[in-house]
């Protein structure tokens, strides 16, 4: 329906409005009379029919307008970027309220160290409780982050169950859970947040194709690129390093065409986030979510850059060390019998019990108190970053009396905070391997950050220290930062461990810290390359490995043989194939068996010659032509037959395969030998061919 | 040569190292006395042979443990960000002194108007006459900003004579006298500075192939995106905004293998940049460029978000303007026969007058008071981006005693700014369009950039006024930031007049102003939904159709039939193929002719089924065999026949086949129907297709 038409039955709906009777019909003509009655008998039985059609009217012109000042697809953008910051919002409302309550209950119970030491663990293993239970029940494809199987989808792999509304659901409420028992189990938001975005986009991706009147649906790659900017712009405002994120998680190559949509829908998201984050709270103004003040005169001396590069090389190191053990973790749990039997059926136990031992050993009372454990995650972030120098702080003695207004106070129970850092970076190490390993919808890329700001604290302290008694020993000169330190080492521990850059931007996002941009870049350099060297898996890959996801990047660090072996060794057979001269039953019994919407023709059977694809739309209207008339025609005659533009051959490797298939966006791939069809590479069969590949891994 | 042999003959020069002489020849081996005795042999006229050998043998060590801590690619692109960053340093410095020698002999002709005004213009003529005469006799290619031309070389197109060293030099040279001009013509540095980092590249691959040992070049691919990145970080010291202009400049995809790459030269570029400052100055750190002190308690009310977005309106309806005088002007000069004429024999005189022109216009003593010309370019940019408000300072008597402290009273010659600013944004929109005809290297982005801050803050400084006279009166609150408004129409107008979003943080970057980042995004974003809406060309699109580039985006702007027009329509003969039976005579005729490495293979001639390809080396082999055996054999029993990937049909359409050609990487892609061999589309031959097809622009 193009928009004259659409104008000529506003004016119907127009006159209608006018009056509110129907006194001048005169003016509508015949032919739209008729098409009134036709609109209006279309369903007699439904009631109101004049108002729906009314309706329906202004929608349409409403479509119509819209459409004239841009694309469908650009408003789906926009709402995809608002409706996730809306979500992520008041996730963080909920969560916070939920951590508000196990905070007040703890305060009630003071005095009473067996009460508080119940209160302490049980609300967390409830949550856990819940929201593996909950996320397991309506759909077990909730667990984990996500992000693995964002990427395995960004590559063109179809995995429509990931997408579904349920999963949306059930990965929304575990994560609140998840959050809610915030200190204790230490797991994040931005993974699955990912993937809630991705679930919205596929949604919002259906809404446009029946806004544009579109009975073919699009293909969702666009929107997939798009949903996993506004993830993480969504989840921090950080519009910037969400657009580098979905680079980096792509496959192979990312499509220019996707840039100006990522750009608009992640501005869309964080404004969104941060205009809701200050009508709610009493911020004047916009800020970044951990706004720092770091001193702008002199943040660092130059010789200090020396410093941020061993920073990064002692990122890096941890890092391999962090996915050395998480990789360990997932085979064991995946071999030990125990385990297995345990995961495979009482998953809420497993996680009951996990979370208890994690949260006895957060115990404030206890060792908890070494590892500033009455802070939630945000509350860490914030003082690992804060400017002044702990070292120094602690020696005033007037600033230790208040410990409740002053979180860095956690840090120092015994007078020194590197003492503390090195417990909490010890224990937490394990600790975060562990809670990697539960299964309910957890994001495990902010712990990482917040470890990574621990290390970078550590470095920075103790320079801070050395520098007092040392170098740089004169009060009234500016001193050493340690919160740099720590933003710097947040960037590169978090960038080695998923092997990623964008968290180098993120980080100046996140607290508006311009200052210390080249140093921070500079030591997630480093420790990126200390992390990527030896083809090492990055932690998605090894979540990817583990759970035996079609990702061909992932699955070629462990199978190398995937970069050799030839399509043609294993490549199936063709499919439903129709020869140029096929009369109606052969056409008959192709559209029976295949539900491919473009079948391939060939000169004949026998020959095999590729001549192009027929629709099946246009095979239909073959059989439906062939049965009114007497002359029965050929296929060829009637049929168009479409070109194929790109065909591969059967020794092209599979890696080449997929890199094709995945960049020329077709859903098909015609593998010919001297112009014979031997094979037909779709995405299903990809990732047959590949599950076959690394079916002994 | 592998290292185990390396280590080998490194051993025979530590034996010379170790007494100096020839004594412990005993520990060498026969075997290794016979390659030394070869390898001092090789060229006996040479004097100090045992001196060369042995320096030859310890640079062979240092690449060994080179490329065992790295692959040799990496120090190339660390040599590339390190080097370009040094040239913008050099001609950042020598600017600085050619202009204030400019500064200095205005200063002392005080008092003589005539000398004052023949200074001002007869300076700045001659630098650029000298400019012009200077690279256009050199290199007629190093004219204009280079970018149009690195886009073309990105997109898969080969230009060596863009790349030529001849080409660095005339563009560096011309370049600096043409920013030496300065305030008079007003143009910049950043779009030549990319085209001299992809030189600088280019020689780079050149010396990396040769330290890797390999014959043959590798593609430029990588090493120019890489360039392309490190050009902005380099002349910016800014790297993010460098990688995301060099995703923008690509065709159609960025391939996620530069991703890294280009982070980590663009790195490296900017921390040499900023360290060169940082020693040369007395800096006590590394700082941004153009480092701003916007407050960071509140820096803009959230209602401000409205005007920043209707900023981005003006500022992309402004640009619409600008790019069509930009464009009628470029069909001006092509059309007027006088500038034909003028520009195909005297592009010396013709700059001379042009510059004449724009020179007598800024002359401080008449028009050019109320353009603020006594400021060169980046005390412009820096006067425009102040926080504070001109309006209210005006009134303040006391600091317009003092003029030559403060900048901004170059904006105040009547008192009212707005004026001053409006008369600049007037004057100034055809003095750049006129100043972009100059045949001479300039860059074309820092103008347009500083016309943005402009225009900004003309909107932020009536604003200020309304504010200071009605709704915020209230002189005690936080008043409006006019810089804030600057800087985001700088990132705005510049944004929509290339059609691109890194100049969004590209400002930030330039002013380590994270406050403003969502604003600024938001504007741009606006301003370049604006600029791009009509499918107009932008304006590196508009000088790359004016010069008829081969840059496949641009030319489906204007000549739309590309995107329909079959391969098949437009291509040539295959060229020399070769027959599966083919004897000695026929490979002789096809190596005479041809200068491909890979030749087709086909079945029989008259077939032309396709069976693959043989490489050059492989068909010399085949002669040399048949030349020494009696029994002669056919081609197909000795060569190896590799096979062929990738095919495509006739029926494909140029621009698809333009992006399987670009994404492959690879250098020809076969054409068959039916398995038969019908073409082969390579670079040059999708250059000539696009040239035929565009002959009628």
């Amino acid at each position: 329906m193009d928009c004259s038409q659409l104008t000529n039955t506003a004016k119907v709906s127009v006159g209608y409005k006018k009056d509110g009777a129907v006194q001048n019909q005169k003016d509508i003509s015949v032919e739209e009379k008729e098409r009134l009655v036709i609109l209006t008998n279309e369903q007699p039985w439904k009631p109101w029919q004049r108002s729906r059609f009314w309706v329906k009217e202004c929608l349409v012109k409403v479509r119509c307008v819209m459409g004239s000042l841009m694309e469908m697809e650009w408003y789906c953008f926009a709402a995809l970027g608002v409706l996730t910051a809306f979500l992520s919002f008041l996730m963080d409302l909920s969560v916070e309220k939920l951590l508000r309550a196990h905070q007040w209950l703890f305060s009630q119970l003071e005095g009473h160290s067996l009460l508080q030491f119940l209160s302490w663990t049980l609300y967390p293993v409830s949550l856990c409780t819940l929201s593996t239970t909950f996320s397991q029940s309506v759909s077990p494809f909730s667990a984990g982050s996500g992000v693995p199987e964002v990427r395995t989808m960004l590559s063109g792999v179809d995995m429509p169950h990931y997408l579904s509304l349920t999963n949306l659901f059930a990965k929304y409420v575990g994560l609140i859970c998840t959050l809610a028992a915030g200190r204790t189990v230490f797991l994040g938001k931005v993974g699955p947040f990912v993937h809630l975005s991705t679930m919205v986009g596929g949604y919002l991706n259906r809404l446009c194709t029946v806004l544009r009147g579109e009975r073919e649906e699009k293909t969702e790659g666009a929107m997939l690129v798009v949903a996993a900017a506004v993830g993480v712009a969504s989840c921090f405002g950080a519009p910037v390093s969400g657009v580098l994120f979905s680079v980096e998680v792509m496959c192979s190559h990312f499509a220019l065409r996707d840039y100006c949509p990522c750009f608009f829908a992640a501005a869309c998201g964080a404004l969104t986030f941060r205009m809701l984050s200050v009508w709610s709270s009493d911020q004047e103004t916009l800020q970044a979510l951990f706004q720092t003040n770091f001193s702008d005169d002199l943040p660092f001396y130059p010789v200090e850059i020396l410093v941020f590069t061993i920073l990064g090389i002692l990122c890096g190191a941890c890092s391999c060390v962090y996915l050395f053990c998480h990789r360990w973790i997932l085979q064991f749990i995946k071999t030990n019998k125990i385990l297995v039997k345990m995961l495979s059926t009482e998953k809420a136990l497993y996680s009951a019990i996990l979370v208890f031992l994690l949260a006895s050993l957060t115990f404030p009372l206890s060792a908890g108190q070494y590892m500033a454990s009455n802070l939630t995650m945000k509350q860490l972030l914030s003082s690992l970053l804060e400017n002044r120098q702990w070292t120094s702080t602690a020696k005033n003695a007037s600033a230790v009396l208040q410990p409740q207004l002053c979180p860095w106070s956690e840090w120092c129970p015994s007078g020194n905070p590197c003492l503390t850092l090195g417990f909490f970076l010890v224990m937490k190490l394990w600790m975060l391997v562990l809670a990697c390993t539960l299964p309910l919808p957890a994001g495990y890329f902010m712990p990482v950050f917040i470890y990574g700001a621990a290390l970078g604290r550590l470095v920075g302290e103790a320079l801070a220290y050395v520098s007092l008694n040392g170098i740089y020993s004169d009060q009234d000169k500016n001193q050493i930062n340690p919160g740099g330190y720590a933003l710097a080492g947040a960037a590169a521990f978090s960038g080695a461990v998923t092997h990623t850059l964008s968290p180098a931007l993120l980080a100046l996002e996140l607290t508006g810290q311009s200052t210390h941009a080249t140093p921070i870049l500079l030591a997630t350099l480093v420790a990126n390359a200390l992390a990527r060297s030896g083809q090492r898996p990055s932690f998605y890959d090894a979540l990817s490995i583990s759970k035996k996801l079609p990702h061909l990047p992932s699955l070629l660090l462990v199978c190398p043989k995937l970069f050799s072996v030839a399509l043609g060794k294993v490549l199936n057979s063709t499919g439903p194939v129709l020869e140029w001269a096929a009369g109606p039953m052969e056409v008959q019994q192709v559209l029976n068996t295949s539900t491919q919407t473009q079948i391939p023709v060939v000169e004949t059977l026998g020959s095999k010659i590729l001549l192009g694809t027929i629709n099946r739309s246009d095979l239909q209207t073959f059989l439906f032509h062939n049965h009114n008339m007497i002359l029965k025609k050929q296929l060829g005659d009637i049929c168009p037959i479409q070109p194929v533009s790109v065909q591969i051959s059967p020794d092209t490797t599979v890696q080449e395969a997929h890199r094709v298939l995945s960049v020329l966006c077709g859903q098909s791939l015609f593998v010919t030998e001297k112009g014979r069809l031997c094979g037909v590479v779709t995405w299903p069969e990809m990732k047959r061919m590949m599950e076959d590949l690394t079916n002994d891994l």
